[in-house]
Parts: C-alpha cells; structure tokens; sequence
C-alpha cells in the first residue's frame, strides 16, 4: 500500500506535471499550435529529456521509474488515456457521414486506404530508413507504421476548421466525415493489428477469436448498444439526480467497455473509444454532461497523460533526423496525396481537393496514442517512437497554415467586387433563419432569372444539414445553382439577430447568402474564407452596427479586404 | 507496470464499483438518505462481508488486497479522498461566519468543545466499551474518538437544511455558520492530532515543528494565499482558454496543498481541505468551474472512495451491538446538547435551541474519513471503525426527522390564522426586491402603528445577508420587531415574478413577508417551516397562479395545512 512518503510524491509529482504541462499547452495555443505541444514538452523538460540530464536525481525523485509511485503514475495515465478516448469517441458524430454522403466516404476512403498501403509498402521495403529493429516480426511492424501514419486526429482537424471559418462549409462537412470514418476504421484496424499481438497476460485467445470478438463489439455497439444506451438514456435521467446519473451512467460504461476489449486481448482504449462514440451518439445526452466529461479529461487527464508520455523517453538522445524526415516525409506526401485523390474522385475541383489534403494531414493525439502503445509492445523502438511523435505534432501544426496557403494563391479577392448596393437588404425584416433566407433569396432571384421556390429549397436543405452561423455574429447560407453564370452574394443585416445555431452561441448580425455556379466548385469555399477572415476581428461587427449607409459597409469590406 | 491482465481487472473493478455504488447511492436518495449510505452499502455487497463470504474467488479477483490491482485501487481511491475534501472546502463560505455574527459562533464553540471533551472523557473512563486495543496510545485513542464525535458534515448538514426549507431562515444561517466554524477547526485540531502519530515514512519532523508547520499553512492559506489566489485568478481567467485555465489552477493548488500537508507529517486531505476553502472563497472563481470540479468528484470519485471503504472491512463479523449502540447514545448525546447548549448561549429560545442541536449532529462523510485515518494509522481496531461508520450514517439519517419532530410537537399551525385578505396584495406593482418589500411594508405598517422605513431598512439588511427566496417560486423576507404583540404575515403575488435569488434560481411569485415578535423567537421558524412544507408540491404553484381571489387563494391554504 502507498505509505505517506509514496502520497507526498504522487500527489507532488501530479501537480508539478498538470502545472507544467496546462501551462505550456497555454502558451502553444497562444501561439495557434495545439496544446498537446505545450502538453508533451512540459514532459520532456520534466522527464529524462532535459531535468534529467540536469538534475537526474530530482527528476526521479518527483518521476520514478520504479516503485509504488510508479504504477500510481502508470494507473492514473491508464485511467486518463482510457477517458481520452471516450470523449474522443463522444466527439464523433456518426449521422454526419450519413448525411454528408458520398464524397466525405470517398475522401475517407483514400485518404484512409492511400497512406496505408504507401507507408505499409515504405515499412516493408525501406525498414532499415524506418528504424526496424531485430527481433521484430517485419509484418506487425509495417502494420502498425502504416496505422501511425494513416490515422488521423478528428478533434485537431474540428478546430482548425473552425479557427479558419471553414468548418460549416461543404468543404469543412466533407473533411469532417472523412475524418470520422478514418477515426473509426483506423481504430478498428488497429484493434485487430492488436489482436495479432497476442495477450502477453495468459487469458490469451486465439487470433481468429480475438478479431471475431472485437468485430463483433464494434458492430454491436455501434448498432444495438447505440440504440440501448439511446434508450435507456430516458430513465437514467428520470430516476437519477441529474446530472450525476447520466455522468456516471456514461464513465461506467466507458470502463466496462475498456475492460471488455483489454480482456479480449486488444487495447482498453479501445472499447472506451467504442462506448465514447455509442454514448455520444444519443440525442438524450445532454449537453452538461458533456461538457463536465469534456472538460475535465481535457484539462486535468488528457495534459497529465500527454505529459507523461514526455517522461518515458529521453527525445534528445533518441532524436535521429534523417529517420524523422523520411518519417514527415512519408506521412506529409501520403497523406496530402489521400485527401486529394479521394477529393477528386468527389468530384471537388483541384483547389478544393488539395486543401481537403491539407486539411486531413494531422495525425495529431492519436498518432501519439498509436506510437505509445507500439512502443510498450516492443513494437518500434524509442527513435521511430521519437519521429512518429514528431510528426504527429508536425502535421498538425502545418495543416492550418498549408490551406491558408492554398486559398490564398488564387488571390481572386472575390467579397469586394461581389458585393453591391442592389443586392443588399439593410435592415432585414425577417426574424427567423427561414424568413430571412426567404427575404434574400427573392431579392436575387427575380432580376438573376431565377426561381425563388427551388432555390429556398436549396439552401434550405443544406442549412438541415448543418447550420451555416460561423459565429462572431456572421452566417453564410448557401447553395450551388447549376445555370448560374458568375457568383453572387447578398448582404443583409439583422440588428436583433437571427438564430443560425453558430458554435460560440451568438445570433448572426450579418448574414451572407452566397449562390456558386456549378461549374465553380472552388468559388463557395474561397469567397466563405474571406468572410471568416473579414470577421476574425471582434471589432468589426461593432463598427458594421454602428453605421448608416450600404456604401459605409462596403467602404470598410474593400478596407479590409485585400 | 500494469500489464494486460491488471489494466482489465482495475477498468472491470472501477466499472463494477461505480455501478453498483452509484446505484444504491441513488436509491438511497429516493428514500431520503445520503448517498453517502448507498456508497458504503455497495461496498460493504462486493467486499468481503457478502461476496467475500458467498464468493470469495470473485470477491478477490475484482477487488485484490495485494498486487499490482491493489496498489492501482488505493492510487484512486488516494487521488478521490483529496479530490472530495477539495470540493467539500470549496463549499465553505468563511464570509457567513463575518457576516452571521456572534449567535452561530457560540453555537460552532459549544458544539464543538462540549462534544470533544465528552468524548475525550468517555474514552479515557471507559475505553474497554469503546473496543480500545492493547498497544495503543490511550490519549491518541481517546483523541482521535472526541475528533470523529465532534466533527460535523458540512454538506450534509446543508442538504438537510435545504430539504426541509430552513437554510434561509435566521436557524439556518446560525447552523451553517457553525457547521462551517466546526469543520475548519475540527481539521485543524485533526491534523494537530495526526502530528502526534509521527510520520512512518523516514521524513518524520519532531512534533512541535509538524504542528508549527501546520498552523502556518492553515494561517497563511485563510489569509495570504486567499488572498492571493482571489487576485491571481483573474490573470489565470483572462490569459487561459476557459474554464480549463481556472480549472486546472484549483487542481494544481489543491495537489501541492495535499503534497505539503502530506510533507510536513500530517494527511494529504487536510492541505486540499484547506486550499479548497481559499480557492472556493474567491468571488472570481465561477460557477461553471465549481460545477465541473464538484459534479465530477461528487458523481465519480467520492462514490469510488466511499465503496472503497466498504471493501476494506468485514462490517458483519466486526458488527459488535453493544458497542455500535455506546457510540451511537455518547454521539447523540453530546452532540445534540453541544448544539442546544451553544443556542440558548447565543439567546435562541427552547424550541429554536432543540432544533440547533438537531440539525448539528450529522456526522455523515467527515466522521468516516476520520474513521478510515484512524484505522489506517492503527489507532483504532475494526469493530470501532464499523461502529463510527454506523454512527455517522445514523446521525445524518437522524437528522432530519428530529427537526421535523420538534417544529411540529408544538402543532401551532399558524399560518391559516395568520394570513387574512387585509394582508394580502394579490398583484404586486413591485418589479425588485427592493420595491415589493416596501410595498409589503407600506401595507402592514400603517394599521399596526410601526415605522416603515425602519421597517424596510430591517429587511433589507436581513435579506443583504442572505436573501430568502426559499425556491419552488416562493420568497420569505423577513424580520424580527420588537414592539410587536403578535406575528404578522403579509402574502403579496407577483404574477411576473421576482429575483429573490432562490437556489433553484426560479423568480419568486408568492411573497410571505414575515414580522413576528422579539419575545417569540420560535415563530418565524415555524412559519417559515410550514410555507416550505406547504409549497415542496409543486402544482400549488401553478394552483395559486390560476386562482382570481385571495379567498380561493386562503382555502387552498387552510386547505393544505393542517
């Protein structure tokens, strides 16, 4: 049992770690990166990397390798990777694919199935550039390279659509059920790469057995247990003090779930993934028991986790450049390429299709995930383990500034000179999202020839789909019209505000109705861009409230933009 | 390190656990009981006292004594007890001991001192039917049994209050300040208590510097650190994505806090107890944050910890009835008198005093971590430790039925006699606190000869205190006059209803103004007692709402009460 000097450390070690780590995952955000960064460098300061080598003895004074504290240490990161994944699975929305359809499947497909193949092929043919080590069987090190590389990190691609505007475009809706079908057939891959493992813990089953049992949860999960838990959902809440019920209802779950899939001889992490995404699904959950999950595995379990995986490994001396830049290398050209070719197969234009490329290459937490457990299996050794991190990390700081890139080299600067007083209604008289459209949409169909009637529909159905309020008060409903020649937007402002469910909560002061010809896949996404970019700045919805004519507007649009 | 075979034991055990804990817990509350009771049953079910003894394999296989499992177990169980005495700081408000003033101080010290030396006498008199052990210390024992006598459980004395309506009457500021009063010295004293023991684990300081030490921390902490932590604050709030910053920062502090107490010899929770009091108190902190830290230590962790302990003890073959039945009449006893003695100290008449001493005997989650430390550090045996486990139940179960007990015995029923449509505004023209209890005020003033705004100025301060929305839609602004003859009840309907800052947040629509005597201090209690009561249906509410005159609005009344 721990005695009192074991507590001292623990509960010592646990507040240096958090303290360290949510400091650091602060300050990388601050710098637009993901706090994951800041979260795995404050263990690489704290760990063998650089405190270490310093002060070795304090390092394991506070860290030890060994010891009750170490499987205190090992417990709690167990118990938070676990919780990880089940808000990771919670975050997973399956009805999106469903009703995204074919071209998010497309993208998922390839650029699920492109990158695995090439960096399974890469493992299998360069293995020695990879750092393969003896010992291991060549197969189950390929496959797990190519899961590395393949997989892709949901929760990391979300947000950056959504600090670049782009998440409630198709293009973002495309991107994001590509991810999610990559994040489950990636785990579920991976769950049975696992299973070829074998159960070093003697309840060990046969492989055949194991993939049989593993299939046959996910598919029951995700289709009668999804309904059950969906079902049941109802008299937690009726006979349960609220939220309590629900939360526990949920952790139990998660548990008993990653209790099942470690027993079956794969990872715990995951049948919570599994659960996370059955539980998440439910239309009952409310949106408290989320967020109390939500928040404190992201910022209590999730940093403490993250940093600890710092701790295990010393980066410096592991650190082998040339085996990080074949790494990058492969992920970066495999995973651009992917997102591109299944965008394409879409049916996106090749602007489109190369930022759908970007936008799918962070790896992210998960890669991280996958390295560690390789790593612990003696799968790849602590080099690989170093680049796969790297890369990680790598992929997902370069994704948001690569579309950034790929928007910009157009540099069609469309807003300015699509705007105009005809198509501007200055004071809407709409007050619900549907009258407002309504409003917009006839103002631009009689003199464009149009038909009112089929385009509401339209922009309707999509708006169903998913709501188009990006927030800071902006919201840009949209449709593409086959027989329309050029662009056309339409400017209208509500000074009570319309409900268009954006993310921050806001009600949309300004609202864009942008119309794309069929034949201009790229103009929706480009012109949606600047309109995200034109708002970033809080100030200037105040300024737009505060003035008197169109021409002021489009006088500070054309300031603004360039 | 954990390997496959233990990570699915401790997700099977915890998952296991939770259910069954939370389960139970909940039912316990459909009966009115603590959670608390629920919690220990499941364990007392999975331990060894019933599966232990129908099953054992099954018993040790999820919950091992020894192993790695074991170690796993007692990490998170470690992490939940610190965890749950930092929310339960965080509960306490050090400003209502300021603001309560003198009466609920007298009723903190006497029950407090009269109960701890009782205690202490009656262990060291009559140890051998306490179950004191050969071996042991007998002024450690006797001290460690006055301690988990005496001290009293804040939030469960709070949830009763709120339960029966009371916790904004003049009684129940008076008990809760005391409650809080006797929490933070009865920690204080237990931590000075575990000083004595010595520290087992090498880094053990001689006694004097241990209780130096934690003086200092407790000094320091309730002042300086307060006060710093309340300035810091808004720069963790303004420069960290929220609530993770704050979040985080409360962790971090609470695990240093628990890391230094641990330290300096005595027990980690008193360091989180006490950094939670500093942290709660800070009028930056925001609610969301309170919710997410307290719903998830309330709903995951304490469940956990306290099913935990019923997994360490074999509650049947260590239940000894005569001694059960000793403890249970010295913690009634002394208990009861210190309340009633501090009350008529602090001028409360008879009935008031009772209903003081009721109200502060539960012992409830603080007496069994006291119980769990003591068994631990060896200073009591099993058959006690079941015993204070029993007595802390009972007395929070006890509690409220006793106060219920004494407010009827005197079967006044006044409010039917009270209320009359002289008194009655039945659409109230104020739209603040302020303006309806001028109102309300203006109305009785006059035909009783009393001075308004001296009145006004009287219930306003009262409700400046705490204000007095009770919920279920219903407020009782009151005050004590002391040239009254009789009490006065003035009911005023608010159609649009009022802000009386209620803690179920709904707008108050029934007003009571409630005036009694300064020679009857029992009736504002009673009054008080049989509105909440009368509106603990809520379909009254929406009854009242649809009535046309103050006469069907009496016969609902008189209806009601009886």
């Amino acid at each position: 049992m721990l005695t009192s000097y074991h507590i001292t450390i623990l509960f010592l070690s646990l507040g240096v770690l958090l303290f360290v780590a949510r400091g650091l995952g602060e300050l990388a955000q601050r710098f637009h990166q993901p706090a994951v960064l800041g979260e795995l460098i404050a263990g690489v300061l704290l760990g063998p990397t650089v405190l270490g080598t310093l002060a070795p003895d304090l390092s394991l004074f506070l860290f030890p390798l060994n010891g009750l504290n170490a499987i205190a240490l090992d417990t709690i990161g167990t118990l938070a990777i676990a919780l990880f994944l089940l808000v990771a699975g919670m975050e997973v929305d399956l009805s999106i694919i469903w009703k995204q359809g074919k071209v998010g499947t497309k993208v998922g497909i390839a650029g699920m199935v492109i990158p695995f193949f090439i960096a399974l092929t890469a493992a299998l043919v360069i293995p020695g550039a990879l750092g393969r080590h003896s010992g291991v069987d060549p197969t189950l090190f390929a496959l797990f390279f190519a899961i590395a590389i393949s997989i892709s990190a949901l929760p990391v691609i979300a947000r950056i659509l959504m600090d670049m505007g782009l998440y409630r475009t198709d293009l973002g809706m495309v991107v994001i059920s590509a991810a999610i079908l990559n994040d489950i057939t990636g785990w579920i891959v991976f769950a049975i790469v696992l299973s070829l493992l074998g159960n070093p813990a003697g309840n060990a089953h046969p492989i055949v057995l194991t993939i049989t049992l593993t299939l046959a949860f996910t598919g029951l999960m995700l289709t009668l247990g999804r309904r059950l838990i969906h079902n049941v959902m109802p008299f937690v809440q009726a006979y349960t003090r609220w939220p309590g019920g629900e939360l526990s209802f949920a952790l139990c779950l998660g548990f008993l779930g990653a209790a099942f899939t470690e027993w079956i001889g794969i990872h715990a992490i995951f049948g919570a993934f599994i659960v996370g995404v059955a539980v998440g699904d439910s239309s009952h959950l409310r949106e408290r028991t989320r967020v109390i999950i939500g928040d404190f595995v992201s910022f209590i379990f999730a940093p403490v986790f993250f940093a600890g995986i710092g701790l295990k490994v010393n980066f410096l001396s592991h650190f082998d450049l040339p085996l990080v830049l074949t790494v990058l290398g492969i992920a970066f050209s495999c995973k651009i390429m992917g997102g591109f070719i299944g965008a394409r197969w879409g049916g996106m234009s090749s602007q489109e299709s190369w930022t759908v490329g970007s936008a799918m290459i962070s790896v992210g937490t998960m890669g991280i995930i996958v390295g560690m457990i390789a790593l612990q299996a003696g799968i790849i050794r602590e080099p690989l383990f170093v680049a796969l991190i790297v890369m990680a990390i790598v992929t997902s700081m370069a994704s948001g500034p690569l579309m950034r890139l790929i928007l910009k080299t157009e540099k069609k600067q469309r807003l300015r000179d699509l705007l105009s007083s005809k198509y501007c209604i200055w004071e809407l008289k709409g007050l619900s999202r549907r009258e407002v459209i309504q409003e917009m949409t006839a103002l631009v169909s009689g003199p464009e020839g149009l038909d009112t009637h089929s385009l509401v529909t339209a922009i309707w159905a999509r708006e169903q789909l998913l709501s188009t309020g990006i927030g800071n008060g902006v919201a840009l409903p949209h449709a593409r019209v086959e027989n329309l020649r050029a662009p056309l937007v339409v400017a209208g402002i509500s000074k009570t505000g319309i409900d268009f469910d954006a993310p921050d909560g806001r009600p949309a002061t300004v609202i864009f109705l942008v119309l794309t010809p069929g034949n201009e896949p790229g103009a929706q996404l480009e012109i949606a861009a600047e309109i995200a970019k034109l708002f970033r700045d809080p100030h200037i919805l105040d300024q737009i409230l505060r003035m008197k004519t169109f021409t002021e507007f489009l006088a500070l649009i054309r300031a603004r933009v360039n």
